[in-house]
């Protein structure tokens, strides 16, 4: 995807510059960058008993974290295979990453140690502080934040999962894919960083960082924001948000953000029941949503209703690039599915444009007997006996300027018979004559035709992807997306002038 | 599903009774019943070069039909191992119902040879009729009724594939399920059919009868509405309607219908676009969509915007039954899911009350070091130690009546290690304890968390259907559904009284 990645009206920002000498250059160092490129990592807490300490520890040798990994616990003298000592100030060599499993009440002498060995963050995973909506644990939380201040120790945290950064070779979870993307990522609430990586892994996405905060104690939305936001390994950022700490400089970093690098947004806490939710969750307040969803806007950024909405928006940002305009040709659809994507098209917002004559007429000339039949959508289903079908009206339109987008079929049970291979069935979309026009593919993930054509299927989809064509799961999430990937290029077009 | 099967009320109207002496009864039998039971099937324009014409005859043998089949095709001794005729007129036993997959330039030869035969009913899967947009061809289609009354034929079509009736082993498609279930469904579009029971297959729903009936020349939507209604193996009714041509009787007969049995309809050409492709497709001519949608309303049908919403729909109807409010819990999820989750159930139209305090005190009875933190949705992300968390909330949740519809999450990655079984899965959701009140499992399909987990997730997926507990990919579509299932059922109540 093309993103413009200048980022000078970025860096001047917020949280606190390091400055550090390369060369006789001086540059401007966000103060994130250091802390997610650690020497070592410290496990406290971590068990040998199948817990989530013992997690940490194993995603972080499972992901092959270059440094040493240091597991404390003074009940074991080892997990993990690794030595594990009795406290951070008994590691021998330095511990720059402290990621913190031990119970609340033991935080504040965990910080105390930390302090003597100059560890730089501390990663709370410790949870039971102010989301209980008890006052002793947002008294403890608070002074948690006052003692880590004092030392000089940054926090991520608490009650959240922490960092998945691949190409750091650092993981909260060991399953998690091991390849480096684009995509960057930071979310109040851990799960949905995994639900959001396992969706959008399966739709050929992979992250350059995905930041789980929680509680945002210290770091917050916006110092993770402001760090995506100049990292050139993230070209488009996604977040999950239940409440903003510092609304007005939230939304002066995104509204700075999004001409450089699209931003997609969720917001948890919308509604009353979900306002509850976000309190017990992350302690987060949750504001008017009206008021939310116009800032959002005002600021470019593209707002998301789940998850999956979410993940959809992001695959069409990363597959489709620049889509200047909202019309569309649609083709390779049988009957009734040609009726309903036209419908669902135009109620996203896409424009179904009738079939332009230049191309009626180049069917006729060559010799297509339904050549005046034939319209946008491209109704295939009198065409079934020919498989080029799909492909020649697709390359007619991809070479057509009226069109700005294209979206196709993928039917298992319409393409022929046991002779298909991924080979001959992705050859029929004749993807080589795109000429660079914006295409997807539609494909139902959950059909059942009993025609064991699965495992065909999930190769076709693995040849689009690796041809740079999208796949949606159904017509209506496919337009949803594709409007708002148009919307936002459109309003970066009129705002750069 | 519980739906009432007294259909008095119904077969009164409509296209004609026959009436059938059985011993001393006379029973009113639908003219389709008869015609659905053929004593034998004729292919005319069967071929053995892999056409559609030879997928009828391959789809009646994979299907076992009981009757003969008779391919006919001059240019062929035998097709699919099956002795062929040149003609319908030279097939020598009786042929009941004929299948015709030859050009329109010869559909009234064959009218001809037909009514030689006393063929009760012949289904065009011949398309370029009015369809076409061509006068000599809507012409032609014109006199193909004229000959066919003459003859005392009916006629399913044109420009259609006709009928799948898995208990009668009649099918278009032979790779379609062979169980039969208790979903009937209308469409327009015979490759909206195959989406549809494609869709449903893997959500557990099987079917009665499918109906695809393209142009609607002779029985429209009316007679399959009408005579599905008064089906006593169908329970629920999805249909796919393009354009009616006889609204008074359609929206009358639907009226009388949705007390009986819900129904369920996808309207396609609702927009510009749409309705352009609904003249080609099936030469509809689509309506004011607001009337429309006012009308199905008024009759007591549920409106889907497309087959997956459909699919979902019926879903809900059957394996949940009666939702008779919509007060929810929600079970299962971890920090943002459950965020979201009360978000999304609440923009849908459900209620996610506060947790019951009697549920809060029963936790605190029984130990429960964070029963006044839990609430709904009942978050179970600092419960990961523990497997039987969410079940013990659910059943909580399902013996108090302040809940009527509850929802859980089954997530992948979240329910344990290597040593997880399908069993053991299951068990923590204690579905043995729900009380008969209506439960949804949320699990995403398309989720790639790496951890080899899809094998055991299927099976899990199998056995909360077998447990009569449905599966959605997300929860904004599991609430979705529920919601018009709540409104179909109040309304049910409402109005018998």
């Amino acid at each position: 995807m093309a993103v413009d990645s200048s980022i000078d009206s970025i860096t001047a920002s917020g949280a606190g510059q390091a400055r550090v000498t390369r060369g006789s250059w001086s540059v401007a160092v966000h103060p994130l960058e250091e802390l997610l490129h650690p020497r070592s990592i410290a496990v406290a807490g971590a068990s040998g008993s199948g817990g989530r300490g013992a997690g940490f520890v194993e995603s972080l040798i499972e992901f092959g974290f270059e440094g040493p990994i240091y597991p404390v616990n003074p009940k074991y003298p080892e997990i993990n295979g690794l030595k594990a000592y009795p406290s951070v100030r008994d590691i021998p060599g330095v511990v720059d990453y402290v990621i913190s499993s031990v119970p609340a009440s033991q935080v504040l002498p965990l910080i105390a140690d930390c302090a003597e060995k100059d560890v730089k963050v501390i990663h709370l995973y410790t949870a039971r502080f102010s989301e209980t909506g008890r006052k002793d644990a947002a008294d403890l939380e608070r002074e948690v934040l006052r003692q880590a201040r004092k030392a000089g120790i940054r926090l991520i945290g608490p009650n959240c999962m922490g960092v998945y950064y691949p190409e750091g070779r650092i993981s909260f979870g060991g399953t998690m894919p091991k390849e480096s993307g684009p995509v960057g990522l930071i979310s109040q609430s851990g799960s949905v960083v995994m639900d959001i990586v396992g969706l959008a892994a399966g739709r050929g996405l992979r992250f350059s960082k995905a930041i789980s905060y929680g509680n945002a104690l210290d770091f917050n939305e916006c110092d993770f924001l402001e760090y995506l936001a100049q990292d050139p390994k993230t070209s488009m950022i996604l977040m999950y948000v239940e409440g903003v700490r510092d609304g007005r400089r939230f939304f002066d970093l995104l509204r700075r953000t999004t001409p450089v690098k699209p931003v997609v947004i969720v917001k948890g806490g919308r509604g009353k029941s979900g306002t509850r939710a976000t309190a017990s969750h992350t302690a987060s307040l949750a504001g008017s949503t009206d008021i939310w969803e116009t800032a959002v806007a005002q600021a470019g950024a593209i707002s998301a209703r789940h998850i999956e909405e979410l993940v959809d928006v992001a695959v069409a940002l990363h597959y489709l690039g620049p889509v200047h305009g909202p019309r569309v040709g649609v083709a390779g659809g049988a009957g009734g599915s040609s009726v309903t994507a036209a419908d669902l098209c135009e109620e996203a917002g896409l424009d179904v444009i009738p079939l332009p004559d230049a191309i009626r007429q180049e069917l006729k000339a060559q010799g297509n007997p339904i050549w005046d039949w034939i319209g946008n959508p491209a109704d295939m289903s009198i065409r079934i006996d020919r498989d080029s079908g799909t492909g020649e009206i697709l390359a007619l339109m991809a070479a057509d300027d009226n069109f700005d987008l294209l979206i196709t079929f993928v039917h298992g049970h319409f393409h022929g018979g046991s002779d298909v291979t991924a080979e001959s069935f992705i050859k029929q979309y004749r993807l080589g004559d795109m000429n660079g026009k914006p295409l997807i593919a539609v494909a139902e993930d959950s059909r059942q035709d009993g025609q064991g054509t699965s495992e065909l299927m999930a190769e076709v989809r693995t040849r689009f992807l690796d041809a740079g064509v999208p796949i949606y799961p159904n017509i209506d999430r496919a337009a949803k997306a594709a409007v708002k990937v148009i919307a936002y290029h459109r309003r970066r077009l009129v705002a750069s002038g």
